[in-house]
């Protein structure tokens, strides 16, 4: 690999994952890494060590490193304030903090009795901001996830935002709770996990019986003989998905000539679009994980790379 | 204790705790005792020596005993089958389950795409309506708890129920989500714990924000300073108790000449109360628990009771 070719090492370093990219002088990306060692699952001050790991071979002196996520936290690296939204790429460009080798771009907030947060996912924003520049007129872009973000883009800024815990609560209603204590040997054949799903979506859109109830349907169905042990787990995945989509399509239908578009892994915004299809709307256009493209665009705005 | 004067001995056997109350001839509870030996926390084959161990000095053999709960289930110690709603209090004393020493009180079921199950929450209808026989002309009896049920009762019989996982998430959440991560050194004050309640409650109003979305919000609000850490687990209870409320009163409204109770443990109980008076209702009357009640009644009706 010929290092005085590259350009920027780009880190999105969340709770859970640390994902690196490399990137050349044309902006092409020359190798990408993922590894498990996100924040909690680092020691007390394991940040440098997992940085070299991450980096191995990569590093020159004069490469400089652009980081997002929680890394940016109070449990992070080095703590960066909160950027008030509205914000446009610039103001997130200028408000990076350049106090230490690696530089670490702020995460988002909303304020007032809505109040919402991020860290990271504002770099997928700008990602598919760079990767779709008409998406600046008006848009709603939605990334699935543990913490899943619906953020609204006018006149090329982030206005608002809000979350949904549809990921972190399926991992700890499968791990923790009566619902992952179903009796099942194996998953069920496709066709039945995939009705399965679809039936958990259409469960979530009467809102009158609240999530927490239909929640709570997954077991009964599965005692009452009316669905398959080896499909619950679709089921689930359903009514949360289901319930995020009813939710966020209903708030966003003020804006209706923004564009909408699901942003992430192709596995996890298929069963987006499904949703959406079942519950009435047009699919969304699907773009793949924008976060490098994010970095490399921050970068250039912030004026970090090498010119 | 003289134990020639003694009649039953009743169980409410769940999947956590197992109680115990043992009552004379004149339907008056002698003793009572609580332990932490529910199904799930017992060994394979354990169940004998946990009844032996509850039931010390209390057993002769003439004693009666009658169990409901999770006792019944495939897990438990003799699985009972669910008894299809509308039931009678006769219907349900006719399906105990009589094949061995230790008689159990059937579950029951909803069938249909609205399929909910109940086990053990029985036994304390049946005891409000012999505590309060006039609840049986028309009740809407609200048990809180790890499942909250719902129960609708009209002329007698115990019609439909549905459940929330309102405790369970509330338990998992706190112990197992970001959201039981949040700095918090201690309590805050009772006023501002109260008061976090309250804004709970009140934010799940908005059904369309999805109970998912104001989840989150727990954590937002403490990281912008709106919320103090000390009261999130208030914020929370008032978020997974208002939504609860916000959903029963709303599928209840039909049965508007129906008595409202809510029946269980007075620190749970008064939190439904004031979340109903916060939400714009009457707060329902309470009532103690009545699975004592429940079963001595329930054995009685069976003919399981020396006569």
């Amino acid at each position: 690999m010929p290092r005085n070719n590259t350009t920027l090492i780009a880190l999105d370093w969340g709770t859970s994952s640390l994902r690196a990219w490399l990137f050349d002088r044309n902006g092409d990306v020359l190798d990408t890494r993922a590894t498990d060692m996100g924040i909690l699952h680092l020691p007390e001050g394991g940040f440098p060590a997992a940085l070299q790991t991450v980096t191995e071979g990569w590093v020159t002196a004069s490469t400089p490193i652009l980081a997002c996520g929680m890394i940016g936290s109070r449990n992070g690296w080095r703590e960066v304030p909160y950027l008030d939204c509205p914000v446009s790429v610039a103001d997130i460009a200028q408000a990076i903090d350049r106090a230490a080798d690696i530089a670490i771009v702020p995460g988002l907030r909303v304020g007032g009795a809505f109040s919402d947060v991020m860290r990271g996912e504002e770099a997928q924003v700008v990602g598919a901001l760079a990767v779709r520049p008409s998406l600046a007129d008006g848009a709603v872009m939605i990334l699935p996830g543990t913490h899943s973000k619906w953020a609204h883009v006018s006149s090329g800024r982030i206005v608002s935002f809000r979350t949904y815990m549809t990921g972190e609560l399926f991992a700890v209603l499968t791990r923790h709770s009566i619902l992952g204590r179903l009796p099942s040997d194996c998953e069920s054949p496709e066709s039945a996990r995939d009705e399965a799903f679809a039936r958990g979506v259409l469960a979530a859109r009467e809102p009158e019986a609240s999530l927490s109830a239909h929640l709570f349907s997954t077991r009964s169905l599965v005692l009452n003989d009316r669905l398959e042990p080896g499909a619950a787990r679709d089921y689930l995945s359903g009514l949360l998905i289901g319930d995020e989509v009813r939710s966020g399509t209903g708030l966003l239908a003020t804006q209706r000539d923004a564009s909408t578009v699901l942003i992430g892994e192709p596995a996890l915004t298929a069963r987006y679009a499904k949703a959406f299809t079942l519950l009435g709307h047009h699919a969304p256009e699907t773009l793949g994980n924008t976060a490098a493209a994010g970095l490399l665009n921050l970068a250039r705005a912030a004026g970090l790379l090498e010119t």
